[in-house]
């Protein structure tokens, strides 16, 4: 819905590199473009995020370009966490490119898996806690932490984009499921959401440790894992020229093992500037029981030993 | 979805005059245009649905039209329910001008309040018994007959509709909230479904009874009822020259007196070939109570009865 009142068809949407997949589908069905941006352990690159703008500035493209996209908390597809330094530089950096850019250029902070940190960390705060809050649209959502079933979620609008969203809103849905949120509510109300994401955050930690083990055991050492604090998401890069794609005989093989990833270069936007890393994947112990994620990863292990050994 | 399916900006939709002003609203967003034909007390008038698509004909706009909308139940605003004959006519018609159109027209059955019929009357079938259903796109919901508060509803559509529906509803979305779809899947195999339905249909039906006294009671006779045979509505037509509209004194006055209805003139399309009755009202008996209803109809007669005397 904030798409759809930002941006025109032919738009331009950054995101991180990479981003959640089902955001580039959504930009896609809009016909708005996504360029990408470097992603490190802490969140986007920002001198490349300079790059970036800096090259759309003298394509004369920049006035396309109405806001960046970035899943700050535990990032699907590869766990990182968007650390408030960089979130704080990012919101100065759009804000210098305003001015050529004719309009606002939003950070749209999606918190989705915010609430699924484990036991060890603190909560980074929202880009809404900055100087320069004004041009921050932030997403929650319940589902992920308390009950995926319900699909209840929130965002904090700033005006105009409030109003708009709003209207849009009305014409999608005529209004939300009324029951839903009134679960919800009596839930956070009495104390049953707090209880409950307490326990689902235990049960994701322990998963996450049993993967993390499991994947010390049986993937080879040149694969480089990316470990998170939170989330449902453990990201793997294979060593260069090994591909894990689609196409690839990694994805196949591990098909055929019964063991399904997603395969890296989904998540990167289709970016004339940049080819996509073909040599990642995201694998999830969300829903899978511990003995299967045991067995998932030592199949998977199995088939990568024998692509590394060709 | 379906709109966003089929449409682009600029594309025309036809709706019945009046129509279902929300309707209305999502066309506007989108960009669509909407163009209105006469709606009787059985349905469309044919002969105009003919005079409209000869007219778009012959000014090339034909390509632009893309469906036509029909609420055929218990239509919101009016009551009013269309016959299978004239299904089947309206079929038949858009099929004749779908080659000067160069694409399918389709027929867009919102079938939103079928349920809601009172204790006589037959069910008329929907368009999709009818030759020619490979262009009806039917949608149905369980919130107007069972639960307003959970907000579920279907489409049967036909392909390739279907498929790029399924795929902005993913976009959309990615998937309906699981808990409610069971829920109803629950209700409706253990029949609660029906048995409440039964219940909601008796309640609408003695509203309606009591409104329909109080409007005999309260009403001017010169006044133009249409009655209904289920739904939610009345409607109510003023003599000539005696505005309902949004800046009406009719529609102050009643506001002023804690009465409100829905001015007929939000229910036509922006016409340029029409001007828009202003003198009609949606009356809603759906949630007010009896006593509400009785008293509500006394002050908006009232109301009625010193505008005719001016």
């Amino acid at each position: 819905m904030t798409l759809e009142a930002l941006c025109d068809e032919g738009d331009i949407i950054l995101v991180e590199g990479p981003t959640y997949f089902v955001f580039l589908s959504i930009l896609q069905s809009r016909g708005i473009k996504a360029r990408g941006v470097k992603l490190e352990h802490d969140g986007i690159d920002l001198s490349h995020l300079e790059n970036v703008l800096t090259r759309l500035k003298k394509s004369g493209e920049l006035s396309r370009v109405k806001a960046l996209y970035l899943v700050t908390y535990f990032q699907n597809p590869t766990g990182a966490t968007t650390s408030l330094a960089k979130k704080s530089a990012t919101l100065k950096l759009l804000k210098q490119f305003e001015r050529a850019a004719g309009h606002p250029i939003y950070l749209l902070e999606d918190a989705a898996y915010r609430e699924l940190r484990f036991d060890h960390g603190e909560d980074v705060p929202t880009a809404l806690t900055l100087p320069g809050a004004g041009r921050v649209i932030y997403t929650g959502t319940y589902s992920k932490p308390y009950a995926p079933g319900a699909r209840v979620g929130f965002g904090i609008l700033p005006e105009p984009v409030f109003t708009v969203v709003q209207r849009i809103k009305g014409n999608h849905d005529f209004g939300s499921a009324n029951l839903l949120q009134q679960l919800l509510a009596r839930a956070l109300e009495s104390g049953l959401y707090d209880k409950h994401v307490a326990k689902v955050r235990k049960n994701y930690a322990r998963k996450a440790r049993v993967m993390k083990l499991a994947l010390a055991e049986h993937f080879p050492a040149s694969v480089e894992i990316w470990e998170s604090g939170g989330g449902l998401y453990f990201w793997a890069r294979l060593p260069d020229g090994i591909s894990a794609g689609v196409k690839s005989k990694v994805f196949q093989s591990a098909l055929k093992a019964d063991v399904l990833y997603v395969p890296g270069e989904l998540c990167y936007a289709d970016d004339p500037s940049r080819t996509k890393p073909d040599n990642e994947m995201r694998i999830s112990f969300g829903s899978a029981s511990e003995e299967n994620i045991r067995e998932g990863i030592k199949r998977l292990g199995a088939v990568l030993r024998k692509a590394l050994a060709r």
